[in-house]
């Protein structure tokens, strides 16, 4: 995904850890909120990531604080249909987030990266953020 | 992770694809890189999730921009030495966030969260940043 969008832009994290219950009807409420969601005025993209223990990060980028309270509000009511949402996750965190600052880099970049977003080949704030277990 | 913060916070978020490319001295590195973190002045803590192709999304969370900084300042001159290390990611987007809002729910919610990271076992905006592929 390429963000294009003038700072500042603003993020939802979405932490989380999945319950092994009712697979498809997780499955089926995400496809119809990915449908829904991406013709919200305001949406940028999404990025998800989960591990097969059912750990995952999903953040979703906005342009701002009013489009992310559209969505929440244009959702409410059929959210609230699907009953017993809780059961699909153990646990979850939701953070919004103000982006004040974004650049890229690496060895093979795609095209597609703005002004706005700051393409660097040889950063280092990229690589002190590569942490992992 | 808890995160037990006062709002607001800080969260860089680190999002890349992994070459397949000298495995070993990239463990090396994040290893160095989390025992060196962890002593860090105003570090709350990270989360990373990375799926088998490579994909992967990292989150480290902050007392505040000032303690970024320094984090990067103290790394700087270590990285500058370790060469080449564009060639661990194809391809890689750092945003530097401000976290405005937080709460947590679901069916099976840790203890440990605090006052500021607001607990709510039945909230819609969790559900709607739940979106996967």
């Amino acid at each position: 995904m390429h963000i294009t969008e003038q700072l500042p832009y603003y993020a939802v994290i979405f932490t989380s850890n999945r319950t092994i219950d009712d697979e498809s009807g997780y499955r089926r409420m995400n496809q119809r909120l990915e449908t829904m969601v991406a013709k919200q005025p305001g949406f940028i993209g999404v990025e998800t990531v989960r591990d097969d223990k059912g750990y995952g990060i999903t953040i979703s980028y906005w342009k701002d604080k009013k489009s992310i309270r559209a969505w929440r509000e244009h959702t409410e009511h059929w959210i609230a249909q699907e009953k017993g949402k809780a059961k699909w996750y153990e646990w979850y965190r939701v953070q919004v987030c103000k982006v004040e600052r974004a650049y890229s880099g690496g060895s093979n970049i795609p095209v597609a990266v703005s002004d706005d977003v700051k393409s660097n080949g040889d950063t280092d704030q990229g690589l002190v953020n590569g942490l992992e277990g």
